[in-house]
């Protein structure tokens, strides 16, 4: 999909065809992700439209990495052989031209996954997707001498997403209450969601999962993260509707993920 | 469960028996299988009325395949470790007589997979069930210098589960929107079912344990795969008459795999 | 928290408060636990008020025992690594003083988790969390020359938990259709539940994470461990007002510890 014009990440209708586009194309999305969630990352791919495979093995991630139309990578339990994988699977995706998805869960204190993380932003990552003090401290790794303390004192993660954003070429997606995505000059904010989505372990697997789909299809990364966050976080308003509690919430919000139509985008889509 | 007619895999009577005998016996069936998927995988089991023990560990497979019911290897996500925990449990089934289910996921293009499939499906399985891609992977292996591509091209999975089940001893159930099951000489379709199942990761994965199960307690393995696949489709049609999308569907999915009475499957059952 | 009276363990307005506790003081509990129910652990833990963190990966989980409030050790799947992982963060929690939970997972026969229950119970569990056959097997151990032999013709596990609470200094709480929890003098015994709670796999697991939870928050370990006990299975006792059948069970538990108010627990909790 090739989108034209500079407004097109907060125009719903471009988000609405994103959305089209993952359902026609059905995009084989490799996950590399942790043992936590990768049920309902897999559940929340197949439920948008897409296809995912969970290879994490060495000797089959870097092979699977060339064929997926997509890649996602989630530090989240990254033990030495899934980390080894990880390190194949990114490198293939990378001379293959796939686009991939870094997941930093839990970066900055744990020194396993932050020094792999260290490595991975390297590789060209297509999106960043994380929670503020995870960008913040991937922007302090990043940005080297300049350190995440300085980062941590902004009053918010703006300004890490943006540094982050600049210093490795990938667009930067931070969940919140509101959303905000940047590719390190324009800034996009999603304002749909619910704070049921903190109380299900997993959502934000889930769209990481979904935003791998989404740059699978989707030329202008910018749009596929503004279009990924869009669609998960409206599934979320659906199911909040109904629900009260996040067991049946976790279920509405995979029902509203199948449910959810580009009309739907076209018309709740609080972009700005 | 002794059957004695030749009829026995398209008699709605026997099949709905064997499920009685499952409850009745509530068999114990060790699962080595996949992290995405685990979960549904025990809890369909328990859902059904086996008990199921996810035990997969090196030193520690070997002796519960000996104290097992019905083991279920899947090859999902299998890492170093499990996958020696695997050759342990299977050789140990072997051994002791435990009936075991291989089910191939991905195997074919992926080759550390592949390459211990090619070594199981030689250990005696007493069924394998995959996916018609998977079943044809297997079968070109198994079937040595004839290889997969011209399997690839028969029309259907028929020919390759008859020549993997010929050259394996197995009974061989192919999953679709018709599952077909064989001994190599009979042939049962199943045409019970629901597209659901396609958009709920490890349907496939649960008809694995299940059918381990029922192998556990049914003498003719050929009835065990048949009355598994046939209970798992109607549980998933008894789901689909309220859910319309997928999470509710997995929920109901569950519910529906208690609920079933062999009543229901003498009702129901759509064999041939 | 900290409770005055001797009769604390029994009195519904103390275990009312300690979930008021948790609730309000939402502490980290660090997860090393199986692969087949970690999402479920990590929802009940969301759901009941806590904050889970699954890092069980060596390098990673000693450092982050010293920053959790409790930590969970849960034998159930555990590998190579994520032994060693649990050997670092029990040290580093019995170090920092960070109450830490077994869950000696079908510990007795199979011989690597039984060496490792062996050596971990010696590093001064807060709580020991299991079925009465596992808590046989770990007195048995425990008790070293006695045998487990011997205790597993008692009646009841009421022997084997006084048994293990008095050698290892650890409160040890006994799932079944009635809970027993005993500190190796006090004896409580819990009466809320359902039957659907062994329909669901890891409904234990999710005990030994809420379990963990209430330690963090509550002094009084015993109290913790009723007052954990009484949630999850008032919880459950909720949801089997309305689901049949264990997919909806399952969904409704999980709501179930969301929705459950201390003023639910004064007036519903059967301890004694």
């Amino acid at each position: 999909m090739t989108l034209a014009h500079a407004s097109a990440p907060t125009d719903p209708a471009v988000l609405a065809a994103a959305l089209e586009e993952v359902r026609s194309r059905v995009p084989l999305v490799q996950c590399l992700t942790n043992v936590v969630t990768t049920n309902l990352v897999a559940n929340a791919l197949l439920a948008v439209g897409g296809s995912p495979a969970m290879v994490a093995v060495p000797e089959e991630a870097g092979i699977f990495a060339r064929i997926a139309d997509g890649v996602l990578v989630n530090l989240g339990t990254a033990g030495a052989e899934q980390r080894e994988a990880m390190v194949e699977a990114v490198a293939a995706a990378r001379s293959a031209g796939t686009p991939w998805v870094l997941d930093p869960v839990a970066v900055g204190t744990l020194p396993v996954r932050t020094a792999l993380a260290a490595r991975l932003v390297t590789e060209e990552p297509a999106i960043i997707r994380g929670n503020a003090s995870e960008i913040r401290a991937l922007a302090g790794l990043s940005a080297g001498g300049r350190g995440a303390d300085s980062i941590d004192s902004a009053d918010d993660s703006h300004e890490a997403a943006t540094t982050l954003a600049r210093s490795t070429g990938a667009v930067v997606a931070v969940s919140g209450a509101v959303d905000l995505v940047t590719d390190g000059e324009r800034v996009v904010r999603v304002a749909t969601g619910s704070p049921l989505l903190t109380k299900v372990t997993g959502a934000g697997c889930a769209l990481g999962g979904i935003t791998a789909a989404f740059a699978a299809v989707v030329e202008d990364r910018l749009v596929a993260a503004v279009a990924a966050t869009t669609v998960l976080t409206l599934a979320a308003e659906r199911s909040a509707r109904t629900a009260e509690h996040p067991g049946s919430f976790a279920v509405g919000l995979l029902d509203g993920l199948h449910a959810l139509s580009p009309q739907d985008v076209r018309d709740q889509a609080k972009v700005r």
